[in-house]
């Protein structure tokens, strides 16, 4: 843990959320420097304190996405929202993830806050946003990927629409709303004026489709499930080695060329079946097995070296025990790094993907014990002394 | 088309970037208001200018991620190294997506930038970044999904590993460096200080890989393929139904009690094989057929009405064509936007999925056709004249 003065050093951030997609957000801001307040309810904390897996009872999906953060607790109906607009005062940014509607019948909704402090940057993250017939149905992760087409892509033909593994509608939405959050900052530097910025997981994947949505906008044609294939180019796929599966990316008839030098059928380079992409692509199933007869002879590590030697492009197709001890990912570009918490003990956690030259992204502090900075926190923004603390504790508030 | 001045106005980025990655970043710029200036190479131009689909001629790939956008021309070798480094002078950001080392061989690297305009912010994408023993590796889109891990858990049991339907490696490293940029900008307004953000799309995988690698990290187990289900409830998974496929997400025993109602089979609420979400994840392939039993009879639209009333999440598993006419997200959330361009003509696009209150992200202008800008930002930032740019033009350089 190194203690360099982030990008975002300066900034204060109020952190109402919970679990993953705002949590992730707040991530990010507090790696870049950023002062994150993280707020939890009083005696329970966010949900994500309890869920698996565990280490020393402390849970490490909260550990990996509070770190860097402050933590207190406070109840955020009666006295508790008034500490609430206390504090957001002397804030630059609040960033919340409940469902629309619940900050209003708080008391704490963006009109209110904006009469508060008119320079606030409010983010807010939702499945379906806070305006539309949807607003207020629950947004999954996999309502996210299911809504916003990604899944109707994923998978193979014939077979069923398929989730992404990871919670990729969290992800980008996470993303997204710390991007909207960081031009709004700007604009409020610039202005004074603040604002609120609503990110919605199912925009956030729609956003993510991209060309694919506009060959349909373009054409009429809807994406069809091919699985690892391209339709452009070939064989730019996925294939089965001796130990595992690898994929090699051959665009074009250069690249085919080298593919038919390495798995030793240089007669086929000017084979009239296979001299274009086109006729590649058109004869796919009968391009891979004869790939695959090579590749199922060899490990993916030979495989990749020798297809990367030769100049194609090729990858393992890595499992986490794989990435966490490769040299490039995990050494080079320190993408996990050793951390210890007082009670969870040492526990590597991911590092930040965001590399800058002058003020690098730094894992600085363990993930807060639930109100472990209540008299830190209250006593620097509002005065509170350890007495009043303990009496506001005694009452339920914090 | 509107004119709202964005939460970047002022700004001006010079955009070095190609096809997908770097362009879906300066576009979320330009999106927000920032003077994007499009560098491409004379008479060819983004490589995905000449990608399909094409409407009227014109490539709607490019038309969709390049509005927004100036264009110039611009040879970066020899006298048309100077002209950049004469515009770098006049910009604040600059983003690139050429593979690590080209910049350096262009004269154009960051150490020389730096020279030339210390406030400048320099972001760049690249498939394994800018360090590190694979930093030279070609990183397509596949590479990035299959090294980052993604790949390997998506996908069913006994299946294959899997890649995302969309380009979401790219997607994921766009928004990785738009953020890494205005975190960038926003110390270097505090200090003067420019500098690199290095952005990897198999970093950028990693990130959001997220609980996955920490259950790997904390306990060792590597995440398998299990398709739509989820480990730690049931039913939260996808289902067949009469026309198309669906997401039940009934995360606990109350909304299992729901679901039951639903589908017409209360006695299965205290059924013992299947009273407790650790037993129905067990049990998962029993649990499955009972709710499609039910399913199979019904539409999309009905299951997803029936059991939004009851209050049990769920969605449709949106193809394209039916997101692209949704109420919410086509209507009510704008996410696709009627667009002119001048020899394209009329077209959609997909809109900015980043709602702000006070400087809403717009579509302000069609992308540039090749050079179009030329006279116009030659002739604003270095003071040149027609006479100038035609013999420019004449040369090569432009």
């Amino acid at each position: 843990m190194t203690t360099t003065a982030g990008a975002l050093s300066g900034l204060r951030v109020i952190d109402l959320t919970r679990v993953l997609a705002g949590p992730f957000c707040t991530m990010m801001l507090a790696d870049l420097g950023a002062d994150v307040i993280k707020v939890e309810e009083p005696g329970k904390g966010d949900d994500s304190r309890h869920y698996v897996p565990f280490v020393n009872g402390e849970s490490a999906y909260y550990m990996n996405l509070n770190r860097n953060k402050r933590g207190v607790t406070l109840n955020l109906k009666g006295k508790g929202r008034d500490i609430l607009l206390d504090m957001v005062k002397h804030a630059d940014v609040i960033v919340e993830n409940y469902r629309p509607g619940t900050m209003e019948k708080l008391g704490l909704g963006w009109e209110t806050l904006k009469q508060i402090n008119p320079r606030l940057v409010y983010g807010a993250v939702s499945g379906f946003g806070h305006s539309g017939p949807y607003r207020l149905r629950a947004g999954y992760d996999i309502i996210g990927q299911a809504m916003g087409g990604l899944m109707s892509t994923t998978g193979w033909p014939g077979g069923e629409p398929t989730r992404t593994g990871t919670a990729i509608g969290d992800v980008l939405a996470g993303l997204s709303v710390t991007i909207g959050i960081l031009a709004a900052l700007r604009h409020r530097d610039q202005t004074g004026e603040g604002q609120k910025v609503d990110i919605a997981l199912v925009d956030s994947v729609v956003a993510s489709m991209e060309i694919i949505t506009q060959i349909y906008l373009a054409t009429g044609k809807v994406a069809e499930r091919i699985g690892n294939r391209y339709e452009a180019c070939y064989p730019y796929d996925s294939f089965q080695a001796k130990d595992g599966r690898v994929v090699i990316g051959a665009a074009n008839n250069k690249l085919w060329a080298l593919v038919c030098g390495v798995i030793g059928h240089e007669e086929l380079i000017h084979d009239e079946r296979f001299d274009t992409n086109p006729k590649r692509v058109q004869r796919h199933a009968e391009v891979k097995p004869l790939v695959e007869a090579w590749t199922r002879e060899h490990t993916v590590d030979d495989i990749v070296e020798r297809m990367l030697t030769a100049g194609v492009p090729a990858a393992p197709i890595n499992t986490i025990d794989r990435i966490v001890k490769d040299p490039h990912i995990a050494e080079a570009r320190e993408m996990f790094v050793e951390t210890r918490h007082p009670k969870g003990g040492p526990l590597k956690l991911t590092g930040s993907h965001l590399k800058m030259t002058a003020t690098p992204p730094s894992i600085r502090t363990p993930s807060p014990l639930l109100g472990e900075h209540n008299e830190e926190v209250y006593g620097e923004l509002l005065g509170l002394d350890a007495e009043a603390i303990a009496r506001l504790h005694r009452e339920g508030v914090v």
